[in-house]
């Protein structure tokens, strides 16, 4: 009998060396199968390029997620888990597999891209060449030059700091009548205002809601129209060639959201580093020791602090009197919030926080859903010691 | 001539439908070996609770990453997208291979949960109950078995809501000399304090720093030491063996941290959901623009509200008197911000924002890069109308 139980034992017992073996080679067969789509989504590049076709299309993306979900349920594996990694596929697929792009302006004709040596100023030149068209790029060093350049230009964008958009705008040289006046600044009504009193042919207002690090793909444009949509058709199809989601606003609707989305996401994290600096935390045991949220809050509020203090206070001071009047009202709220902790009144905190319920709504609910998996996925790559 | 060509031009041309057919079949056996995959990790789990080893091994994930980011290399495919589709399965399977766990304690003696059906105490009395022990859950509606439920217990573990955790403490009855008495409190100080107070034998204070949405894995533990270290071993082990990663900390430090990791983000993120609020934004058109930045602070702002206000009432008055100075000196900060936006002075602002850039130092470059594969990521699943 101990013989035959220890027969058995020995028999279900588990070898780890082969099961780790199994599973490189696994991880193997799948970087190659990785590998093997690139090479097949770099042709399917080739054919939306030739036939004119937008990388991103979000419906397409939708049938093949559910599709695979699917298949992943008959398979008996998370369905969570292969969209996760179908979408983080597709979203290097987008970025791999167009060099080149479509070009919407059958015209020879050149753009001119003023500041187009600033970081986003360079992305969109370089998406502008791989459409095929030629582009002059006017900056610093060759002011001059733009007299020359306008003459004989399509489209001239402009793409200089917030701070001197307008006053650059003014001293433009009169551009060809059909030629379209169009900036990528972070307020609109100003530079819209100062395009439109500048140039009598077509105009738009373009805001990329998005960074010089991005691939455009799956990427916020609000348009802000100016004057004649149907001459600057050809441009706003380009940028939805580049997989580019336009949102088209009002200037002045636009600038009144940029309060919060820019001014106030700025100024309170800025001001936010600079009170933890005053608090003389020490970093390093605060994110030793952070939940997965704080650690989120604390590389949001961190990453503004390797950029360049210019930037956002360029954005912050274009809507000064705003964002004096907007921030005083925060400040406001905040002090209700601490009244509430001197008089020891939990029902007035909870009737505090019952505002931003309601204002979120069930839009709360599906954040927190989303926030679920999102903090999965920042914590993935948490190294610890 | 005119033939040739044509007959050239359709042998280059690429044939959409069968491009398509390719992604379709290699897709599929994407999921086919991540369904392999997991069936193999699954018995390494079996593995592992046999012999008692931890989920999470730092050193063998990194080594794991490594070795296929070179093979990504090799393959010529981005070793970055693989690195992420691994991380992203590794979860998957930490949270799937084990629904057994080693048990630490050979003792038969059982543990007592106190506030077991709040939300995080269920989820530790499932994670012991998988772990081979005895588990008996005391709560409001069986407060009077607690006697007699402690007479042999090995751990009583107070998860009881914070408001109430000294008070609970001071209430339980005498317990046996060698039995733990551990806590799962947010703030530390005032309950170590209580449990040293009311037992004479080990102790020791626990903050879990996660939800009860998470598998334990990857995930903090707070240890602020109270007495006699070695006759809760076992307990730490256990919870190493879950895949936690575990902080020695003195309870006041922890407090201190607390202010900022907890009380302060719960505070502002409150208070400025209710001022979004009163500002009547349109959600819906705020949320369409945003940049990935903006959307990923409403995610994380919106969560909140999702949630019981008195949970996050409680913690915020668990440490009162300290919130009221340091919010009092951030909206001194803040202050200092909206003034240099009302003399017009961008040095003034500049220079708050350098206190923050030395703070955050070297750390602020590498959060940067963390927070663009982030924010890359939160827009992998962005949906456009």
């Amino acid at each position: 009998m101990s013989s035959e139980s220890s027969k058995t034992e020995q028999f279900e017992e588990i070898n780890i060396d082969e099961l780790r073996g199994e599973i490189d080679q696994l991880d193997k067969s799948l970087v190659e199968i990785l590998a093997k789509r690139a090479k097949v989504t770099q042709k399917v590049g080739q054919y939306k390029q030739q036939h004119g076709l937008p990388i991103y299309v979000p419906s397409r993306e939708a049938a093949l997620v559910a599709s695979l979900r699917n298949y992943a349920e008959e398979q008996k594996v998370s369905p969570a888990l292969v969209e996760d990694v179908i979408r983080r596929v597709m979203r290097d697929s987008y970025s791999t597999q167009n060099k080149k792009y479509n070009k919407t302006n059958p015209s020879e004709r050149h753009i001119v891209v003023v500041g187009g040596q600033g970081a986003l100023g360079q992305r969109f030149v370089a998406q502008f060449q791989a459409s095929g068209y030629r582009v002059d790029v006017v900056d610093k060093d060759n002011q001059s030059e733009l007299p020359d350049l306008c003459v004989d230009a399509c489209l001239v964008l402009m793409a200089v700091p917030i701070d001197v958009t307008c006053q650059v705008i003014n001293s433009l040289p009169e551009l060809p009548a059909d030629c379209i006046l169009a900036d990528i600044t972070s307020t609109k009504s100003p530079s819209l205002q100062a395009m439109l009193a500048k140039h009598s042919g077509p105009v738009v207002g373009l805001h990329p809601m998005f960074g010089p690090d991005s691939a455009f793909v799956k990427e916020v444009i609000a348009v802000c129209h100016g004057r004649d949509e149907k001459a600057y058709d050809w441009l706003l199809g380009q940028l939805a060639i580049w997989g580019c989601v336009l949102k088209e606003i009002e200037a002045a609707e636009h600038d009144q959201l940029m309060l919060y989305i820019q001014t106030m996401r700025h100024f309170t994290s800025i001001l936010y580093g600079s009170h933890l600096a005053k608090e003389s935390l020490n970093l390093e045991a605060l994110v030793d020791l952070s939940s997965p949220i704080y650690r989120l809050e604390l590389i949001m509020t961190g990453r503004i602090f390797a950029q360049n203090p210019n930037l956002y206070a360029d954005i912050i001071f274009s809507s000064r009197e705003d964002a004096i009047a907007m921030l005083g009202r925060y400040i406001d709220t905040l002090k209700q919030g601490i009244e509430a902790l001197e008089a020891e009144c939990k029902p007035t905190f909870v009737e505090l926080f019952s505002q931003g319920r309601s204002w979120f709504g069930e839009q709360a609910d599906e954040f927190l859903k989303e926030s679920k998996h999102l903090l999965l996925k920042a914590n993935d790559s948490r190294l610890h010691k």
